[in-house]
């Protein structure tokens, strides 16, 4: 039975989510909660053997309905053999990127329908967050960070046209449509004061 | 628009597919027609390389829900790619294994609902075989024969328990419970003779 709690940060490329995952992980671990932090798609050797055929190679490498698929096969077993043992112990679990992303990338973004991707996860995952901060930023801040960054994992960062609006829309939409799980975050100044903001979110 | 004929070839291991398939393919080529022959889990350098996450490793790898959407990714990329484009140009395409295998190894073998593999291809795939021969043989009979073979991409056939009578049950009952898509062939005795079966399957 999962008696932990399970949290996931969400946003666009470069809102600083990996980084405000680390520091929320470290403020709850000086609370004295065992937390575990971990990412999609990945967190598992399975997993990460999946993540290596996604964010590798050319932007059209898969098509929409493959990355979905691929992204749920890691999510599964991310779930049953990381997240949910976890849960189940009490822990609290710390993801980044999970459900909402696929919604946003092949959803929202390369346009498959929010309605299958939901019913997808009901069937193969079954597990939803309990709370979901969106990290909101500016697309050409966060694109400019994340260009920044650079690295080779770089393939949805380089899919052109309108893809990363769409996809930012998604997530300025998410908080309002499901205000009972996801809430926003304003992702924009210093690391700390970001860092604050998500404190605050979690009371 | 979709002009050729799809046949896939369903089985147990050792059934014969992949022989039949290649000497289906050569009959047909013979006789003037366009084919294309090829095999799941790959078929496109995507699929293959989610092929080889597949067919390796412990019989515990993936869970049941990972392997059926690593299948579908796979299948999605393949028919998109290969299998769809063939038909339109008015190709014959012979597929060795399609999604009646997912049903049966995944489905009936271990455990996920029917109707919830089919809702799944139903959407991301929306490909059906016009016509889908069984090859049926004594499920001893064919475990022998694949052992016989032996081979590094033995995982499916390491999976012990009823999991492989579980598989023949599924494919012995699949011809009589879609009658109009799928024909069951003997599979025993000698290649020829099977051989001989394929094509009266085929009027």
């Amino acid at each position: 039975m999962k008696t932990g709690r399970f949290i996931t940060l969400e946003g666009g490329e470069g809102s600083g989510k990996s980084t405000q995952g680390r520091l929320l992980a470290e403020a709850l671990r000086a609370d004295g909660h065992e937390v575990l932090l971990t990412r999609e798609p990945g967190g598992t050797p399975g997993a990460e053997a999946i993540r290596s055929l996604l964010v590798t190679g050319d932007p059209d490498r898969w098509t929409p309905w493959s990355d979905a698929l691929l992204m749920t096969a890691a999510r599964v077993d991310h779930v049953a053999r990381v997240i949910r043992p976890a849960l189940e112990r009490g822990a609290t679990v710390i993801c980044d990127r999970f459900i909402d992303s696929t919604r946003a990338y092949q959803g929202a973004g390369r346009g498959l329908e929010d309605a299958a991707l939901i019913d997808l996860h009901n069937e193969a995952v079954c597990l939803w967050p309990d709370l979901t901060l969106v990290l909101l930023l500016d697309e050409a801040e966060g694109l400019a960070r994340a260009a920044a960054r650079g690295g080779a994992e770089a393939r949805f960062e380089a899919i052109g046209g309108d893809f990363h609006a769409r996809v930012q829309e998604f997530f300025v939409a998410l908080p309002k449509a499901e205000p009972d799980r996801c809430k926003a975050v304003n992702a924009g100044g210093s690391i700390d004061d970001v860092a604050v903001r998500i404190r605050d979110a979690l009371c």
